[in-house]
């Protein structure tokens, strides 16, 4: 598609690691539509080189590097990011997770805390730290539009979904609250949008993840949602569309977490006899 | 907005009674995304005549009567419509809600049984009653995409809604399960937006309607979202930018709904002293 | 247990069929905590005659026949009622439900409007009609307490549930509302109760329900609860120890509804090659 | 109230300050229903000395101090608590939570993140790390039940809840998770309870709290939950009552959470003209 739906606007897009990445998808759907775009990353994922293919394919797009746990590195990032555009910023994508808990596959009842409390910072109190530094820069423009990716896993127990699962429930208690502020100051508006399981990289460190990825199609009437069709959701969510969505947790996931069991499920349990 | 997005796409639209309507508004705009439609309405809403000036603001579009409570009615129009379109269909909204018993002001501990049910009847299985029929014609194409309007009274009680709060919960469950069947049948994907108040003819029905409307712009962090927002919103919704969204209520509120109280609240109860 | 949890206090039974039913288990728990008890059923119930076992067993409480959905049998069950207990009702069990459509095996998309209408009247809107009656007759007491029991598919789909999924999410909307209501008039609490399944006659009538527990019980962390549990559970709900609680569906299912997947679900599914 | 119901059980009460406590309350009603119980508080917080009149109310119950975010702290408490009961523990109550943040009257938009990191240490992680305690030293006892104190600012935004309402969304979810490993493990259930606004010395440290607490009267139609009334609830949550009511957030607020707006609020802010 392409539609202009995003012609004039400008954003950061957080979390494009490779191609897989959902974060990947929504820039270049971004740029499809018009949008100018900045990326950024952690140094270390900048230096694995291939998101400056994805800053080609964006029509050569800044590349900034930032740790998004570090105030400064994030002021430095939209420093620059608001000199480049000359002007405001329209929209923010927050496609950020990491837990080293999960990594080394240490059981919910048995993570390490020091571990715990690095998830939490990059994978959710990042967002504050990315919005407190775009208040006090005032550097989003009215009617902005933030986007935060999370999953169903908020609001019920996935097991080998680990402490994510609080760390995305910390998400969207920032998302809501921060929506409010800032949906008060200058009429930006802040959603997560909660994704089916998609195999990237960030996904694919969690065990038993084929099997859990079929289940969750057969869970679901629409079928998994892919991440460009993702990538599309979140640009209607940028787009001047959805002004007054906010605050809110969007699923975007096929019917998964409003579906409590199918017959394909139940009968992949008890098969019927021959 | 003019973006093409519905283009190629045909829809049907429940409700439109005259300018002050969502309705028409999402009409309005369906059509200038591209889209072609066939307007409906109860034949007594059409005696009123206003809607042919939208019909003709809309390219001429098709206006067939239908009780929507009433099966025969409801394959006549959606034989016709499939008929005038040589085709299937794409998207429908539901805007329609009849309350006798909030008309007659009676309050929810008083109401009257017979009025009920056909409150009941018009508001919400209604929308059960237009997808069976779509699902006995098999009218939906794949991917088709169906609103309805809804209202957070489904979820708190807001006492001058009334008996309006069960029938909007009504049509969210209605709205779920057939959300799962006929994303299974043919990916078609059923969700409702539940929006601010807005001064529709059906809205001002509501007593006390003015100061609840300033209470809910006051509860709501970006101002109550205008029925021209919201036809924006729908369209979104109609459109392949919204493909794996299903069975699912979308707050359209300016984040109303998930806004406990404010300082203008608070102040407004109990104002400082001079 | 036996505490006194509801020494001195009177109410109403609704629904039990026989020692399967929920509801039997309520009577004979309340009765063991100290309550007098009236039950009540429809007619054509009564006729099986089980009931006047369980009335023996409640110290000869009386049984009286009443159609849910006649407003007039309702007026003569709460009068005779009040005149048997020379006072006041300080609680309601609600456990009433009835599809034909069910019964018959009708899919959803497939199912009989008058037969639908039925099962509304039956299994939700006499809730409303039973506290419609007692408010015209005042008859509950101060900080009386009302439960009606309900399902998860409220929320989620679950195929097999059918229509009663719309009829269970219309019980829980008419549970709010007249909570508050009743709460304001004179603090009487009003809740549901989502329970696990369970091997009622009721329960029965659902296809495919033995696959069905099995999958429940191996999604509740601690296991499917079992009616007598409800019944315990219903005392506590209608004990002092409750009294600010109202206008909510409380589940009580061992953690299935906050549930989103388990490993033994997995496993089923995909067994481990050998 | 007396009724036997914690007859022989043994449980621990984190966070009895002084005479306005939830958890004081708490403690007292589970000694008169026969509980045996330790008592546990910050140093600082016993240092003050209240606590033990309180202990001694409650049998000369030990005081134990414990800083909840050091596992060394932990281990001890639960040792000797386990010493002293001569066996396992039936259930905790967790009524902890601090925000130096909220003290010194900063804006959601401008906490100090230091600040940040041990509001959640002390308010949602603590209870991560008494449960891990408890499971390392397989120290609760099979249908064990533990209770946190939580708000409703979890679901929604209450401003001068501030930094509070994502460290009690945190909570919930660690509450959830947990729940679902315990639960499999030992049958122990885990639960938080969203009390109404009550004026503790915490609760009082928020600034507006009189206007508040009279605005979330008017909200409930029961009126504002007293502590006594919640320290019966959760008497009943620890009690065999609710033995399958598990991973859940249950509301005791006299119905505020499901009311929308009433006419108390309305007519306060836009008084009739006379």
């Amino acid at each position: 598609m392409a539609n202009n739906l995003l012609q004039g606007k400008k954003g950061i897009i957080f979390g494009a690691l490779n191609e897989q990445s959902i974060a990947w998808k929504v820039a270049k759907q971004c740029y499809e539509e018009g949008a100018q775009i900045v990326l950024s990353n952690a140094p270390v994922a900048l230096r694995m080189g291939e998101i400056n293919n994805l800053a080609v394919a964006c029509g050569n797009a800044p590349v900034i590097g930032a740790d998004v746990t570090n105030m400064d590195d994030l002021k430095n990032l939209f420093e620059k990011t608001l000199e480049h555009f000359g002007g405001g910023i329209d929209f923010i994508l927050h496609s950020v997770g990491m837990s080293v808990n999960v990594r080394k596959g240490l059981d919910y009842y048995d993570i390490n805390y020091q571990n715990n409390q690095k998830t939490f910072d990059i994978s959710s109190i990042s967002l504050h730290k990315i919005l407190k530094t775009a208040w006090d820069l005032d550097a989003l423009n009215e009617w902005g539009s933030v986007v935060a990716l999370t999953y169903i896993a908020a609001q019920r127990v996935f097991p080998d979904y680990n402490e994510m699962a609080d760390a995305k429930a910390l998400l969207e208690s920032i998302t809501r609250n921060f929506g409010y502020y800032y949906g008060n100051k200058k009429k930006v508006r802040i959603n997560t949008v909660s994704q089916s399981p998609v195999k990237t990289t960030a996904g694919g460190g969690v065990k038993g993840f084929d099997g859990f990825m079929e289940y969750a199609a057969k869970m679901s009437p629409l079928g998994n949602a892919t991440s460009d069709a993702c990538a599309n959701y979140v640009v209607s969510l940028f787009s001047d569309l959805s002004k007054f969505v906010t605050m809110q947790n969007l699923f975007h996931d096929g019917g998964f977490s409003f579906t409590g069991v199918t017959p394909e499920v139940i009968q992949s349990m008890y098969p019927p006899e021959k």
